[in-house]
């Protein structure tokens, strides 16, 4: 069951709920609008769906401090002062869009958020709209193991990489688990095998039954073996130590910590080079033979079609049960 | 059979031969330390193995223009001037960490050389001993075909990135194409399959088979399907598109174009509390429950004792085969 709204009704009370429930006006309009980007992308596992996630970290009788942002230079350092980790990054992109102005290249590190930061390429799309390509990760609690171990020693580690592309950038989201959490529960529950790679079971052997891992105390193993555990561990390292977040087996469930770098699309080619060269580039790959079997060749976070026709119209259809989840809180 | 030689003998004797032949005393130190690393990092296979393919872009009577480094701010571009790669990377390396005394974050882009650049790995550890965090990677020529396509278009676009630790930092250095063409050809020789999902045939069906591709126009497929095929995207624009290389299907042979992002290890936190961090994240993972079978967890890079036992040597073993070959051109 689907409900089609304004799409101005339903950011309306999104902002009412956030704010009654101790929001600033400002932070709960930046909430909303990661969740609408994310609904109207075909994520909605990503989209509204998030809202009764961000609920738990609001307390009206408590609100939480303002973050604060340190300029140091082209160094951006964010202290997130607890708030959803949502709102600490967005305030480094935005930091980093105005410094670019005057730097070709920027980096931020944003830690001591709690909750969760939302689908990473969204501030990689942020940035590369403004011309920067970026490069983001985060941290999160332990869920995976290293090549050859047992224990959780690191996060799924996603690393998002963001480029300026025309009106539709190249956005790369890759998670450095061999696969989620969350599909391997569905493969389960539709009694289906997972393929080889992905989990072990509880005494370190490999396993091809998701319940090993969702009931039996199986472990996550990293993408395709020591090449994700060393692009995890480069991960592990970037958003977690290097920006004074945690890491390793200490990180805290949710995630608290990032790592943002971002590059002027000019700083070494003049950006009309730039965008002729990439628009090449998507185009010869696009239209390069198929395999067999194949619709289309698909270039990494091109929104299609279906998305420009969502954001153009005033109103927006999401599940049922998840507008009910936001009227519960009204 | 192997030889065993004085260190300085040898290095006298490659450095002999590349000036005789037309390079720099200061570009052969370069290619001479480049072989020498790799060589005792335990890849003989990146060693000096690499002399006689050097030795194609040297000629006596037609010297190379020398390598014009340009920087404006925290941006280098460097002009490789027909070089081999390996000496305009590693002069934007040298720059970088001179430049790294007074800014926190540098960005480097290399442009038009050939021939080779040596496994990148190598630049991340020079800049991680200098105390820099790194992102490096370079473009290569196409022989990757996009997640469901049967065209090349990507190169196998490694990533290399580097983190200070103590005196052994942390190296991630890693291709994102499924497995590296001359480890399929070993399979094929031996009679063995392939896993899924590395390689195609020639009309773009899965195969097992390494002789699809090694003898009947079969193709390479990225590292672990649309994940891999995101990340290499992603290595195609930074060390090609964004640093004024070619890039996609219109890469030349070999390499001709690398990105690298530098950042000081205490941007965000102080130096001491990255190391300390940084060690027991290490030794953590390290001394972590091993799967059965497993008889050591390895960090990404982490040098072993026989790399310290054979840098403290004054002697160096190497294959005769690859001896005689320098020897032929002295």
């Amino acid at each position: 069951m689907y409900t089609t709204i304004k799409k101005e009704e339903l950011k309306n009370l999104v902002i009412k709920v956030l704010t009654k429930h101790g929001e600033t006006q400002e932070n709960a309009e930046i909430l909303y609008d990661l969740m609408y980007e994310d609904e109207i992308s075909g994520k909605s596992s990503h989209g509204f769906y998030r809202f009764p996630g961000f609920m738990q970290s609001l307390n009206p009788d408590n609100k939480k401090d303002a973050v604060e942002v340190t300029v140091n230079g082209n160094v951006i350092s964010v202290d997130g002062k607890k708030n959803i980790g949502v709102i600490p990054i967005k305030k480094a992109v935005d930091k980093i869009i105005e410094l670019s102005e005057t730097q070709n290249i920027i980096v931020a590190g944003v830690n001591n958020y709690e909750n969760n930061t939302g689908a990473i390429g969204y501030y990689a799309r942020k940035l590369a709209k403004a011309g920067l390509i970026s490069i983001i990760t985060v941290s999160s609690e332990a869920c995976v193991v290293p090549h050859g171990g047992m224990d959780l020693m690191l996060g799924t580690n996603p690393v998002a990489m963001g480029f300026p592309c025309g009106d539709n950038p190249v956005i790369t989201d890759v998670t450095t688990a061999a696969m989620p959490w969350g599909r391997i529960a569905v493969l389960g529950k539709a009694g289906q095998p997972v393929p080889d790679g992905v989990i072990m079971d509880k005494d370190g052997n490999p396993s091809n039954d998701p319940d090993d891992l969702i009931k039996r105390g199986g472990k996550q193993l990293p993408l395709a073996g020591h090449k994700g555990y060393a692009l995890g561990v480069a991960m592990e390292i970037l958003g977690g130590i290097f920006v004074g977040g945690k890491g390793g087996k200490h990180a805290v469930p949710g995630s608290d910590a990032a790592f943002i770098v971002a590059m002027k699309k000019d700083a070494f080619i003049p950006a009309e080079e730039y965008e002729a060269k990439m628009a090449a580039f998507v185009d010869e790959v696009k239209n390069s033979t198929k395999a067999p079997g194949v619709d289309e060749i698909r270039i990494p976070g091109m929104l299609g079609p279906d998305y420009f026709e969502m954001a153009e119209s005033d109103e927006i259809t999401i599940l049922t049960t998840i507008y009910n989840d936001i009227l519960k809180y009204a």
